[in-house]
């Protein structure tokens, strides 16, 4: 099964740390002492160079990336090294960190002094640009992104760029950052992309199962005490019809009793994916005494984030198309723009909801107070539970009070699923660790619709009907008609 | 994620069937009426021939493949064309079918007068010189074998060499045979082997995997009624600390109840995959309205099947080495040739066991009793619990019988498993439906070890003590050395 992105490019630009003469200069266009070409299987160079301070060999491999000039002028020279750990720091390798919520996390855990690196193969962009979707925000390139956030703040990023189901780049990463936690958003996350035909079910489940086994070797190998925090989803539970607890049960069966997995009952080929990661990283913490945390986070709505909101090359993504939305968000954007509120079906499909500030809180909570060595944990990751029908509700009045003309029509529902379920999801353990929650409120909801009305000039209303349907997925290659 | 095996080559010897002269004619040289080169991304030739009764066309894609002469001469010629189905008879693809459970099952299958097919990449057989081991029988190959029964009994059974993995091949199996049972024993079933090393690892989750996705996406495209009958095994339930169900669990909690799915504790990367099959089964089942039984099978033990007896081409192979070996099969082995028993850690580990009679025998009550439409069922596939202290008491009370001087020792347990536990796990569904078990009995017992005495010149002793450790499993990949 061929990598869709088989390049892979480490790069670290701090622009704050002096260069020594012995390395590599991005104002001229002088290579560095050593430069060979090293042939491998991917089509990419490789620059190996000296690391002026432990004279560690660093392999950094990149494909030539023009960097715009400017970064010179604002923050000195770049350089292409990793001074590793001068302040003792927990370094955070946040892979996905490109992602809507990867970026906002990425962002905070670099203000909370985190030293933090991205790694992530863009793959989500490509996805864009195959399905004829694009974000409702304009969204700078990762590499400006970094470089903005180092001339505001003097942080400094990693970014390598590649695919962590190639293991080589993965371990050639893990080698050069050496992390103490490894957040673990970098997953296909979109339950309609799995479903729109065969080749999507299983890039899903491959490129996300395959990547989660490559990162729980490479902690075994390269970082054994490193604390996995993976993005799981309260999708994997399903809707039973018993309280859903964090990640485990007590069960009393025939006289005994035993304390057992929570039952999972996924569905989409993508929910699936996160229950295989769940049971192969239970798996290693018991074999190996791997450390992780699973959060399985509920539906992610907002965009803006303390950090994300510094600048607008900060700006955070903002999905509200049918395979990317998510619910509230699309709603906004439907309202904003006078499209009717789609609601699936009967719409009593109750799902726990979550800010994306809590997203970014919630993840350094877990950092904060990491895991036992053997331990897996399980978080329910979300602050409060609502229908569809009542999500159209609450927009449907905060859009009329910004004199929003709101309507809610019923879509037939492409997936399969309960539309009128008993829900009552457990979600303590976060708070428990001092979780501060933003509640979905109508200051908040007014934020997302203001929002939405000032990109609506953005939004390519051809992208908010559903067309991918879980029953009439099939084996041939699909391209998306919006 | 390059394939193992990407060549593909179907092809149906069925000797007895006369030919008429438009088809192909093994005992010449002569070629069918027409014969193109079909260029596609794998290295084999298609033959596109024309069915000379129902005119359908059927692409059969062959790499040139020698065939003796003497099957002409015992069976008139072959022809390489499928008569489609001539009798109403269920017609059963066999996955896996040359592997150790499933030619047994397709030759009782066939004798049962089912139209069966085997579809499988032989790459059990590439394992063997990989990892320089043998099966103790000699075992011919699968042309042969198929050639031998036809020869025997007159029956056809379809060839189809190939990866599941490979979708293209996939769907032509699919379409030429019209399954309307697929038997899916094609996966990489050995746990030692999914942790030898990260590659495997990897290979044993996406072979898996990967391949029971595209069956159940080709029963869904070509066969949308075709019952799936896939092996699963006991080990996803791992030692639950209460008694095991068939499946589901009806749990109350909280002062609610519901039937939901047993929780799974799996214990390799191998027992994982199925874990993970049994999760997207299910979901295809509620989504697509799939018919699916899975059987969690218990360890298996015997060699010999009333049809694998019947000549010795027809040999079933019978593995005792530490990586494809059972505990039953391998204590025989051991004791044949004055190898102390190998017990792991306290030898507390109890589990479901069945005589490899047993498990042809649950196939095909599962085939005649098939799932309804959308249903998921599961059935624990053994016929009694044993601890492997048990099973090397009973082996060196047989062979002491037979003037075999047996010993046990406690070898350092190379798996993480809990080895005293309590273990009641419910089987009754397949008895329900019939099944006649063959309980482990001393003569059972005397046939296996008088059949390993008789193979004894055979053995590699080296290939017995276990050389791969869950918890030392790297990263590099591994050349067992024997």
């Amino acid at each position: 099964m061929a990598h869709l992105l088989s390049t892979s490019c480490s790069m670290k630009v701090s622009p704050s740390e002096k260069l020594s003469s012995k390395c590599w200069n991005i104002g001229s266009t002088k290579y560095p002492m050593s430069f060979t070409q090293q042939t491998s299987k991917s089509a990419f160079k490789s620059l190996v160079h000296q690391r002026n301070n432990t004279q560690k060999l660093t392999v950094v491999r990149a494909t030539t990336v023009p960097l715009n000039q400017e970064t010179k002028a604002e923050s000195g020279t770049s350089s292409f090294e990793n001074n590793g750990n001068t302040s003792g720091r927990k370094r955070v390798m946040v892979i996905g960190g490109d992602g809507y919520c990867g970026w906002a996390t990425a962002l905070h855990l670099s203000k909370k002094n985190y030293d933090v690196c991205i790694v992530d193969n863009l793959v989500r962009r490509l996805f864009d640009h195959q399905l004829g979707l694009d974000s409702l925000t304009p969204i700078a390139s990762i590499q400006n992104r970094i470089r903005r956030w180092q001339g505001l703040t003097g942080k400094t990023i990693d970014l390598h760029v590649g695919d962590i189901c190639d293991f080589e780049f993965l371990a050639e990463t893990f080698k050069s950052f050496e992390p103490d936690t490894v957040v673990h958003f970098g997953e296909q996350r979109s339950a309609p992309y799995s479903m729109i035909d065969r080749s999507r079910a299983v890039y899903t489940q491959q490129n996300n199962v395959i990547g989660t086994i490559n990162v729980l070797f490479a902690i075994k190998e390269f970082s054994e005490e490193c604390h996995l925090v993976k993005l799981g989803t309260m999708g994997e539970y399903g809707t039973p019809n018993i309280d859903i607890e964090e990640g485990f049960i007590t069960i009393t069966h025939n006289g005994r009793t035993d304390t057992l997995p929570y039952p999972k009952q996924a569905s989409s080929f993508y929910h699936l994916s996160k229950v295989h990661d769940s049971h192969n990283i239970a798996f290693t913490c018991k074999a190996w005494g791997i450390r992780a945390t699973d959060l399985n986070q509920g539906v992610v709505y907002g965009v803006m984030t303390e950090e994300t909101a510094m600048h607008e090359e900060l700006c955070n993504r903002f999905d509200y198309d049918a395979v990317f939305g998510t619910a509230l968000n699309r709603f906004c954007v439907q309202a904003a723009v006078g499209h009717p509120l789609t609601v699936y079906g009967k719409g009593g499909q109750t799902r726990g909801y979550l800010d994306i500030r809590d997203t970014v809180q919630c993840v350094e909570l877990a950092i904060a107070n990491p895991a036992k060595l053997g331990e897996f944990r399980v978080f329910n990751q979300f602050t409060e539970q609502y229908s569809v029908r009542d999500l159209a509700a609450l927009v449907t009045k905060a859009g009329e009070k910004l004199g929003l003309n709101v309507e809610t029509i019923s879509v037939p529902n492409p997936r399969v699923e309960a539309e009128e379920h008993y829900y009552n999801a457990k979600h303590t353990k976060l708070a428990e660790l001092g979780l501060k929650p933003h509640l979905l409120s109508d200051s908040l909801l007014d934020s997302v619709l203001n929002f939405a009305v000032q990109y609506k000039d953005r939004v390519d209303t051809k992208q908010i009907m559903p067309s991918v349907s879980w029953k009439k997925i099939g084996v041939k290659p699909q391209t998306l008609r919006a």
